[in-house]
């Protein structure tokens, strides 16, 4: 069948021209005939096409773009922007991971998981926390509920992570960074605002802003931060309401930013008035002691950072709390956001932790998950570098839970390799999830270690090479 | 000055018109010159009064709704929709309640508090039931994270909620009810879509609709639930996409729906091809014996109820947590905006209440608080009887944990009775919370039971005697 039969439209009576229009493009959208970020048809040539009046087809792509199927790109013409649907890819990798975490794999080599495994839990530890805290709450500990969150959370989080330089009021506590960015987003984004993100870029990140109904600019990744130059040529051509970045060993890529560049990047916030969003997930777990820790949000003397951090990433997932500091200028749209969200954070959970840190239990154990992180981070290059080297590129991260790797071979997609290791019991994880349109993602993929102890990184990389060399034949 | 004086638009020359057009009524919008649900000029009058083409006006309008800022009435004109800004009085209540919440009012009367107080709270056992499950499942309790929620904790409520009628898959876990109608409007809900409320409805819901840019029409609550026949009127005029209700004990009203009105509405749905968003979130305390447990889901033969369950309301707030049970055709992309919105609810939170579940514990605390809350709301309404029959009027809800009341004096608002009230140490909510338009609340206030006791109940009864008198003088 022509695809020119798609764009046809046999007009009803009842129902106005442009609506029927809009109404088979909004499906062709839904059901991919038209791909995410594809250009419609030019006006003209849709006119004369379709045989209406141009105003019906203007009409028509407004409707598009009111509702969220189409943004326009000035000079150039209207585009196609797909509501969030999970690609038939997504669907296979999600399903995966579903049977991973819920099947009883122990003998699965889980280079995917981004969280911290069982073993290096301090559960007894965290159980007598949790005993105190009821003991010298009582019920008051399951009952009460601050939307901005547990006082002496944020006391203590100022204290111990800022020295006191913020303001007690402008931390918000929330269930991890996840939540973090849905909140921020809401607060910050309108529909059809735009957003900058780094690419590649976390997942959670792109559907929180595609879910806003966002218009997403990708801008590439050097090896200290995204392309300033074509960052700022997207400010230039775009009111751009905030930057979405991982300024320490970002994900997927591992980069760190370089202090030259953050600064530059906050000056353009200034001059171009946009907001950065600043998702600190895993600046502890720093092994290269070159490497200096120095956030967006100290340098940030004009109040443009939220800044979102995690405790879920690397110490507790099971207990999902994370804090925003916001910008003087959010922070009432941002708390009013999470109380609309879900009212408040686990009171228990806020409270266990909040003694877990004040007695300095938090800094030992990331002192003693560092060491152990760092042999695997040690024991990973070694094996990339003598099992792998032949079949893939990469950077050393210095830093952080995992590597990202590109293939050499142009005929072989990390999409087959995970397909292939997956029959293995080896998870990776495609590059296709970093990437506003999946296809970008087919040359890279990232193993990280967090799941995986000295003999499973051993046997997992040997399987690897050997799927690659066999993809090869 | 003129209020025309605002319409006026000192052009630039470098800005299309149509935009600073918008821009202005946005700013005037978002500074409640011109208030949320006001109609906008008509087209032609304000196209004479600008001295511009009809076309300009009439782009600006459509800019307006493309940004969510205005919303079009077939037939009547351009209304203004104002982003979830919070109004000088939503401000003033919600900082009463953050000191309420976080300083030390002991002595405070509470009539405003939803959720049940620490002293009904059975801290010992569920201080063991924490230990058991950390005792049995070790770290894996907080370290583990499944998207759907702890599997046995659904196959719990499956089988003790259900009788095991679910499908396990169907049951989705989230952070309380507030998630819940949040999770399930991303996922139901795109920008613009028409959603039915009663009115008045819960805050809550208001605010997530508003955020979702939905346009909210309000149907009035009669005795036994919404009158049908403006209910079937909206349907008719517009394409509604679903509508949020409250089966048993309506929050504000605490009217339960009657069987009839269920059947009714169920079928309308079918009819006019829209979804139930049921939000049961007080059911179990029934004082009444004539009421029958009968939810919308039990007669949801066509798969179109989206029911939410919360356990925080009157057991556990601290918690955090309730549950979904979607229509298949959302299942997916109700779960996609759970992993989009926190990933994950609390491991360890979950674990414990399966256990409190399945030992029965929940059934046992149920009955207990059913008897003390039977106790305060017969004081209540023996009190409500001989200390206020003269002020206010309501009707008897037969369950819940509140009443609703209407003020008989027309020159009595309850904004006044609540600022008056505050100054005595006695907190209500006034109806202005319920409402779409926070006018329509002036003459009602709801008070809760949850957070007061006998002694309290008593004397901030006669405290509000008392203050109705003063402000009639």
């Amino acid at each position: 069948m022509d695809i020119k039969e798609f764009f046809k439209v046999n007009f009803e009576i009842e129902v106005p021209k442009y609506v029927q229009i809009a109404n088979n493009l909004k499906n062709l959208i839904e059901t991919k005939v038209i791909e995410d970020g594809e250009k419609l048809p030019p006006i003209r040539d849709y006119t004369e096409f379709l045989k209406v009046n141009k105003i019906t087809v203007v009409n028509a792509y407004k409707k598009l773009q009111q509702e969220g199927f189409a943004y326009q790109k000035v000079g150039s013409g209207t585009y196609a922007k797909k509501k969030e649907v999970v690609s038939t890819f997504m669907r296979e990798y999600s399903n995966t991971f579903k049977r991973l975490s819920t099947g009883n794999l122990e003998e699965a080599i889980d280079f995917a998981g981004e969280t911290t495994g069982e073993l290096l839990f301090p559960i007894k530890d965290f159980k007598d926390i949790i005993n105190k805290v009821l003991d010298r709450d009582g019920a008051e500990a399951l009952v009460s509920q601050n939307p901005l969150g547990y006082e002496n959370l944020r006391k203590t989080i100022n204290k111990v992570f800022w020295g006191n330089d913020l303001d007690n009021e402008d931390i918000l506590i929330v269930s991890g960074a996840q939540q973090g960015i849905d909140i921020a987003s809401k607060a910050i984004l309108n529909i059809n605002d735009n957003v900058i993100v780094e690419k590649p870029t976390y997942g959670g990140a792109l559907s929180v802003f595609r879910w806003r109904r966002a218009n997403i600019f990708e801008v590439d990744m050097e090896e200290d931060g995204v392309n300033i130059e074509s960052f700022e040529k997207v400010l230039k051509k775009n009111k751009i309401s905030c930057f979405y970045t991982m300024s320490y060993f970002q994900n997927p890529t591992g980069i760190s930013y370089s202090l030259e560049k953050k600064k530059k990047i906050m000056e353009l916030a200034q001059k171009y008035d946009f907001y950065i969003i600043e998702d600190d997930y895993l600046s502890e777990l720093i092994y290269d002691e070159s490497v200096d820790y120095i956030p967006f949000k100290w340098l940030d003397k004009n109040d443009r950072v939220v800044y979102i951090k995690s405790f879920s990433k690397i110490f507790l997932p099971g207990i999902r709390i994370g804090y925003i500091v916001s910008p003087k200028i959010f922070k009432e749209s941002i708390q009013n956001s999470k109380i609309n969200t879900d009212i408040a954070t686990s009171s228990l959970m806020q409270r266990a932790l909040e003694m877990y840190i004040a007695e300095g239990k938090w800094k030992e154990n990331i002192s003693s998950l560092s060491i152990e992180y760092r042999k695997r981070y040690k024991l990973m290059t070694r094996l990339i570098d003598s099992e792998l080297k032949d079949s893939v590129s990469y950077n050393k991260p210095g830093g952080g839970l995992s590597f990202y790797l590109t293939l050499r071979d142009e005929h072989i997609t990390s999409k087959l390799l995970f397909q292939r290791l997956v029959k293995k019991g080896v998870y990776i994880t495609p590059g296709a999830l970093f990437f506003r349109n999946i296809k970008d993602g087919n040359k890279t993929f990232r193993i990280g270690f967090s799941q995986t102890d000295k003999d499973k990184i051993s046997k997992g990389l040997k399987i690897i090479r050997e799927e690659l060399e066999l993809c090869r034949i």
